[in-house]
């Protein structure tokens, strides 16, 4: 891979972070990588895991002359980011980033960058429950889907130049709008997780069945969505609080799909039920033809298969 | 391993039948396996992988002189089974069955159980999104837990024998009621499922958001959910049916659980978000240290890791 920027700032070391870290080492797309991280910790260990040539206790000293700046913290610390680091970013450098929403994130940010700033608001739809700067891998994001929501007055040649970067992680790139995108990403992932969140709560508030017995007998199915709940709270918290009004309007659909649900099993309408779980195979089969999961039983784990 | 039983009846070779029967041979627990299957391609499957010695199309052939007669057909079907084979179980027999629940099962088999068979109810919580008699294997037992909910007046040799049989599986042994194994397996598994069926319908519905970019960019959260939501329909639907009470009582709790957590969203209360979603993370980490799923990130599953 060639070179695509002389100096990339990370801002945030966390699994994202960690991970383009990887990512950009391995491909050599970076110059030299610099890195901001509110903690001293973070800032020692992405120094010795090599994830960064220079680590800074501010971001304004991290984005120094930097060509690309990358926000990799929870996109409720953005807005104050920005109004930092704006008056200090290179002209011409691309301010991009990775968080989850980003209707709020350009209501957050764009106020605070100066003419000439590439603001290409960003969201590659990769990662593990796992977080910190340790469990970052440069395969996170081969065959996953980065979002860019560029606004209307973007520069055409900044956009290609950062999904160049993108392709050049792993990644397959696409472009729409930032209320599109809030829309999409509210059902593929931030109800899936409020769900995963909830249930987990659901049964460890329960008086008939202890929690020894619901982490004994997780293998009915429970288990599964304690993976996603085991997320980082921080950054889910501004998730919601970033995406409020498209993640309402999903619960609100689930919750009266829910409702049609429970009103089957109370009158014991087997063929609604029936009819629901049927359809439900086809989408498992197309995710798995998409290349989005593995199409190995029970995700590839467990025991050994013996034939 | 020593033989067990020396005739061993399955009573539909699904998942769960065709793992038994390679269990069995692996470990010579069997004299030897008959079979039952209603459709013909079954029972020529079955034969043809070396599941069974002996097939046959109906039930009553199957069971004839078995020692040890499992059920493991959708639990919809085992009244009509009971009925059908009650008469011609051999005395001194063990009935038992793998249903994911128990107090139906008891209800609709017990009645045509004749005094002198054994009948003791069970449930190993093992098992894939795979359906048929190509989807089992010898390991699926190992390390799970088989709940048995033997009634109060069965006989505790039969019981210790049937125990047996299911730790030589590699199964960890529980005994409860019926009615306590009905609750645990409603928030464990039977809820679980329901909401995983339900977000999988509230996606395929939506019309601001195409079924293609559910698919593309599943990898957020939402495939997780996939994953259970393609297990057999058949075999769910008669869970929800004969499990009402509990499942209904589980998804009460769910829902009021889920409307604190809406009403956080719409008035911005992080804290309450935050307190949640950080409680899961240890329910987690419990799951893992009780060797009940796997601590690689993303299930293991996924790109390979660098280091």
């Amino acid at each position: 891979m060639t070179r695509l920027f002389d100096r990339v700032a990370l801002i945030g070391i966390g699994l994202i972070g960690s991970s383009l870290a990887h990512a950009m080492r391995k491909q050599k797309l970076a110059g030299e990588i610099t890195g901001y991280a509110r903690s001293e910790a973070t800032r020692t260990k992405a120094l010795e895991l090599g994830l960064v040539d220079r680590i800074y206790p501010t971001a304004v000293e991290a984005v120094k002359n930097a060509d690309l700046v990358i926000l990799c913290s929870p996109v409720g610390t953005y807005g104050a980011l920005a109004q930092e680091i704006g008056p200090v970013l290179k002209p011409g450098a691309i301010l991009t980033d990775v968080g989850s929403v980003k209707g709020a994130v350009v209501k957050d940010v764009l106020p605070w960058i100066p003419a000439g700033v590439n603001f290409i608001p960003g969201h590659p739809i990769a990662g593990t429950e796992q977080s910190g700067p340790e469990s970052g891998f440069a395969e996170l994001f081969i065959n996953r889907w980065c979002i860019l929501t560029p606004l209307p007055e973007a520069d055409a040649g900044a956009v290609d130049r950062l999904a160049a970067f993108w392709r050049a992680c792993g990644s397959n790139v696409e472009i729409m709008t930032p209320e599109h995108h809030d829309l999409v990403l509210a059902i593929t992932s931030h109800l899936p997780h409020l769900i995963a969140y909830n249930i987990v709560s659901t049964a460890a508030d329960l008086e008939e069945v202890t929690s020894s017995e619901v982490i004994k007998y997780s293998a009915g199915g429970f288990r599964d969505f304690t993976r996603i709940a085991a997320s980082d709270p921080t950054m889910w918290r501004d998730v919601f609080l970033n995406n409020k009004d498209a993640v309402l309007e999903m619960l609100g659909r689930f919750s009266e799909d829910l409702s049609a649900l429970q009103r089957a099993i109370r009158w014991g309408d087997g063929d609604m039920l029936f009819d629901v779980f049927t359809r439900s195979r086809q989408v498992r089969r197309s995710i798995i033809a998409a290349g989005q999961d593995t199409a190995s039983p029970d995700f590839g784990r467990g025991a050994p298969k013996s034939q």
